[in-house]
């Protein structure tokens, strides 16, 4: 049970004329609704499209999304609920917000509720009320980080989410989060298709670290990286300012290295970008420390920048953790290269001072910049055209520079990860000057 | 002679194997430098694909750029020259800064020169030293905007140009510049070919309006309409602050209304937002007087953005003037509607204020964000890549998510617009409410 | 009857021991509350001491603002009215917060009302409901500029303000605004006393040039010249990246310089400011013409930051013009001066090009940064102790680094401005390199 | 050995013609140079002038700082010497630069020496090169936190430093640093009046934490806590967007809560402001936990601001650790904190999440805001002012708003603190609400 087309497939038509529509007229210039049937392909190389040609093969391709002239709920008559899910990441207010103004302003639709911290809302237990949302309660709540609507982690009972879907009537539910959120939409979907309601789930995928597969871009992700790179620059004033100073930067990164690697090369000053894709070691003649010392001797200072989830190879193992999300805990790779480093230096007895640098949660908790603003907005915008037209259990995802639909499974489906042959590790690799390899073998 | 592979394909061959490659080997990860025929197509659409299969057109595809593995000048036989022109944008200074660290600290090439005040310094009348440039000379300029070389608008003796650039051995010569700047160089390229000269000539297209035919963004665009961004936020601030408060915020948009659009997008506090491509009546029941004074009617305040190029018809004809760039001088709508604000609400007596904002050289003058910091540097690495593997009269482009080569030529063809009827426009018409068509027939 | 404690002299007594007093207890540290006769010094250089102690003379002092320990208004009767007049200035919103949730949070008064519009929101033609504030309306109205209450300029009849206040029962209003909002605030004391009103009319000035004597600095203001600093640093990008590039800023100022003269000490990249504490000329050998081409020939590149009040005396006189608030408006000196430069330097040929740059609105409808935020929220909660306290008819001062109090009256005697043989003038000129006069005799 | 006038009074006279002198003439407004009898009153309440004029007390007063007519120093012989000591502040960079400029430009000093890594480049051993400093030079360096020369921690050979000085025939040294260096200077001083030696010692001091006593503020201090403002509005927005989120930031201050007062005064949005100059209390029913509990159940969200320099007493005692500057070590407060309020709310299960953040290195070392780097501006030119007219062993300070100097001894002698009586600390109370005293008895 997992297409987007769900709804109009089992349980009616969109037959209801879209607002949108009535703005348009005769005279006047109007635009091309989207249709059924468009696409964007995966694979925009013309290689990729010779191949196709020769051998037949359909090419993998998005459903584009858009407003559609016919959509399938009927404003007047439709409620909707919001949830917002996970850790924080910029972008979730104007996200929110934008949700409110499109369906009050370009739908008419009155009756929105948001959820409170989380699917805990949705979950008698946790008694948190429900949120009635207006364009005026939102009005400024976007020139803030964090969510308005508040957050939680972990999993709830699905059965009883749609216990509360159905009681309050809502006939749209818009899910803000990450991968865990997103299994637990499809779930609600799955539950409500098996109860044969008419209530669509809609996902907009919110990961900071800008890894679910398949979407090139996720919300948040740029105000991330360009708040890395003013502290990477702060970083490197304190490297810059002592005798042989090594800066190190922790940066978000569970099983990728995006921010890490957008940091280093927007800012030019790092040089060293250690992410999850790739293992190094510390000792040998090619490993991080002979690596760095020669940095030292060579420009007396160094700039590192690590993304969470790198190293942790280099932790003796041990049993994993979880955390409440089901997300594997690390290990703390930056406080472990600080100690690693002071004690190489300690014992070759060369001066050297390092100032570990740990943004944490100052990164998260901004507001979105004015493009990921932008972005957001679109996301919206689009989230609502699709659902309104009956969609469900999609994702808004972004791809060649259109926005498109995916399967909430297909997203979830596997991580994106760094290409380590590809063009941006190669330009990190460029913009640092460190060896691809800090391996001795 | 209009294609990027002239030198190669007339010259001599690319056949110094790349300094990149040396830094690789056998046993670990290399990266898959990029082969001549790689292309990304134009058209992402599987409409499109279908269309092509079925008729076997061969669709629109643009050169991939990136490292080569064998390249046509020999790095330490290299001498380079840099040169910026027109208008100020943000993040001229991060091109010129990756443009000087690629060829020193990847290609290992040292003389590099830098040419003050444009083409102006290309020519022995106007007496402008050469600048040797270095990393070191370099390092803090991005911090700035502006541009470290200087700049001047205007033409200047091509023949002249390419005398200079023989008595300064110069063998790469990159151009900084907008429109007329790169017909100056593709002019200076086929004056090279004419002397049957070495010497590659590679463009960075630069234009803060985003207007550069079959690119998809160009550098310091971002930039520019996140301080718009700010500057609306400000404006939004003095229209709600007042009865009847009216903000008209003039922005950059010559030709198009890229800027004004997307600041409406990240801001969303816009209601109007009037670009070149439509046009609008001031009068009449649908005329942009009466929606204005609906909205005031309404909300007690409205926010204005207007596109310099917007509403060039309601001037009454007279002799068209340009610049010295050959650009045509536009009258000045901002001020121009601001008297007609006032015209119109002073004659029906309702009280009002209006606050007119035009930001002007306060956004092209600022430094790159971090992101269009990031864009400009991989501009340059590529730039870098393409004129050492031979490519000449090339700009370099970004299309579908990859970093492309185009002729000149081409990118200079006409200009990129607004598609009225498509996707951006209609986002704008979804977050401002204002009419798709303000004309009264 | 000017004197701050009209109230307590003359109609009652401040004997409500103050809410902030039952915080404290024995055997806890407590806070000093203020004495009535503390005051702080004008004039604390030592010879002023030694002055004063051998002729006997008293030296200047002003009332020192604080808690009292008790207050003369009894919070649970309590209702208290909010205005904002004027032109807008960072910090606005920041007060109105801090005075409602002092208000409310510190003194325990419950009806607070937000008059709308300025003095209008007083008199019943304008119709202009008013608003019952409350700390979460006021929550987030802080990250944006502007006055959540709108402002409106001009003067309205007293005797109705009086009576509407009376009508709604009002028995604090506080009067956030200029010169001319506080000679209305006064006005509207005096009508309170001859009616024998219990009503306290407290001051917070504002004005961002800075120009209220015996205050000083004002809120408001170092947000404005710190927006003025990233402007000029931009300006001077421009003026750097042409050949003999010129950028000329015009700043806020109409009758002092202190935006123009701080702006220039932060950025030190100012190379003539122009105030209009001093004429100054345009030709002759002195004259501003002669050393701005001198500045040219030596370094290519010019800065200029012009007061909008500075030069007044260049321009042929007129009849003068007064705007809403019966400020003298001035003839534009930026664009004058542009002119001006551009006639001297056509008519002599040397190549230039000058950029003119006139942030207006841009800077005042900023939000407060970090430290005027501070402010403003210090001169809030010293107004609420001083209103409450019964103290009226005042405005909160700042001298010698205390908060102060001082009747309406002497605040608005006169107008502070730059005294140009006083330190910080010397300092500009050290900053500049300017000469000390531009004038031939 | 300790006034600053020791070298007019022992080793020659100021009788050199001030250059800025020249500047003016008999037809021009002349700047009053400042006399050497001029001081500033420490003291500018009305009751203190009343009990020295009644008691015939000598009320204490500093040193007025600013240009003197005839100066010690003969631009044209003087060598001038600048080193940076100590942790980074932000603003180190505009002092160097206008210290560089100011000699420059308005003495004509033309040798100015860099010294590298703070006190080490005075100390042969560790072959730190001299920099020979130009106004070119240093044009960008205020644009990056940090120091383009370098720092370092700890105490060198006094004796040594003097050879070194003597060697590089330096006349006057310029040393920014906090405490410790201004000791170092201090003693420099001392070892060059042992050996009769024309050499003037100035200190700039340099503390971010604003505990200078006698100093009213320090640079870099507001650019501190207004970063410090940003960060605890995105902590706000942790703490806001979790049931029962308790964000917790800890702020430098190892001695004082200047950063941690003034950031919550500026933000308004902290709930716990934790200082070194309070004692608390973890348990009963008035001790941390208890109040921070009611305030979750009363607002579910609490923002706690944490002093490093805080709680100490806490700790179990054991040993103190300095560092190489000799400072006390201080117990992580902060990490402290946060694993005791999470046994708690395990200990008693209520459901909340604790956000810890520790922005150490972000702040220090961002380049300084524009009030900051006018501040930085104005005391570099008074340095340059006094050292050049033959004052020594002396700091620039800042006290009743103007610049003074204080014998380096006297700024050292003790720590500046908060009152916990004072305004200040009563402005924190009232904006956060927090009880005056968290100790049960």
């Amino acid at each position: 049970m997992s297409y987007t087309d769900y709804l109009v497939k089992n349980l009616g038509k969109a037959n209801v004329v879209s607002p949108l529509k009535q703005g348009a007229s005769i005279d006047r210039p109007v635009y091309k609704f989207v249709e059924d049937n468009e696409r964007i392909l995966y694979d925009a190389s013309l290689d990729h499209f010779n191949h196709c040609k020769e051998t037949g093969e359909v090419p993998i391709s998005f459903e584009k999304a858009g407003p559609k002239e016919n959509i399938f709920f009927e404003p007047a008559k439709t409620k909707v609920a919001i949830v917002t899910c996970g850790g924080l990441c910029p972008g979730v207010n104007n996200v929110i917000r934008s949700l409110v103004n499109q369906l009050h302003y370009r739908y008419g639709i009155n009756r929105i509720l948001g959820i409170r911290y989380g699917y805990e809302g949705l979950v008698s237990k946790y008694n948190h009320p429900v949120i009635e949302m207006t364009s005026r309660m939102v009005r400024d709540i976007h020139l803030s980080g964090g969510t308005f609507l508040g957050t939680s982690r972990g999993h709830q009972d699905v059965s009883e989410m749609v216990d509360t879907l159905e009681i309050l009537n809502v006939n749209i539910l818009f899910c803000i989060g990450g991968d865990g959120t997103l299994r637990g939409a499809h779930a609600i979907h799955e539950e409500i298709a098996k109860r044969n309601l008419k209530i669509a789930v809609a996902g907009i995928p919110k990961t900071i670290d800008n890894d679910i597969d398949l979407i090139q871009k996720s919300f948040g992700f740029e105000t991330a990286f360009s708040i890395a790179n003013d502290i990477i620059r702060n970083a490197h004033n304190e490297a810059f300012s002592a005798n042989n100073g090594v800066a190190l930067v922790k940066l978000m990164g569970r099983d990728s290295g995006f921010i890490a690697a957008s940091a280093a090369l927007a800012i030019q000053e790092v040089n060293f970008v250690l992410i999850p894709e790739i293992s190094f070691e510390l000792h040998g003649p090619k490993g991080f420390m002979n690596v760095l010392r020669k940095r030292l001797d060579d420009r007396h200072h160094a700039v590192i920048v690590v993304a969470e989830g790198a190293g942790q190879d280099l932790f003796e193992s041990s049993e994993t953790e979880l955390d409440a999300s089901g997300n594997i805990k690390h290990k703390d790779i930056g406080l472990f290269l600080k100690e690693k480093i002071k004690e190489e230096f300690n014992s070759i007895g060369i001066p050297y001072t390092i100032k570990y640098i740990d943004p944490s949660y100052i990164i998260r908790s901004a507001p979105a910049n004015p493009n990921d603003s932008k972005f957001c907005n679109l996301l919206a915008q689009n989230a609502v055209h699709a659902a309104l037209s009956g969609k469900t259990d999609f994702v808004v995802g972004y791809w060649n520079d259109g926005f498109t639909l995916l399967p909430i499974s297909m997203a979830v489906a596997k991580r994106k990860k760094i290409d380590v042959k590809g063009e941006l590790w190669w330009n990190v690799l460029e913009a640092t000057g460190q060896p691809i390899s800090m391996k001795n073998s």
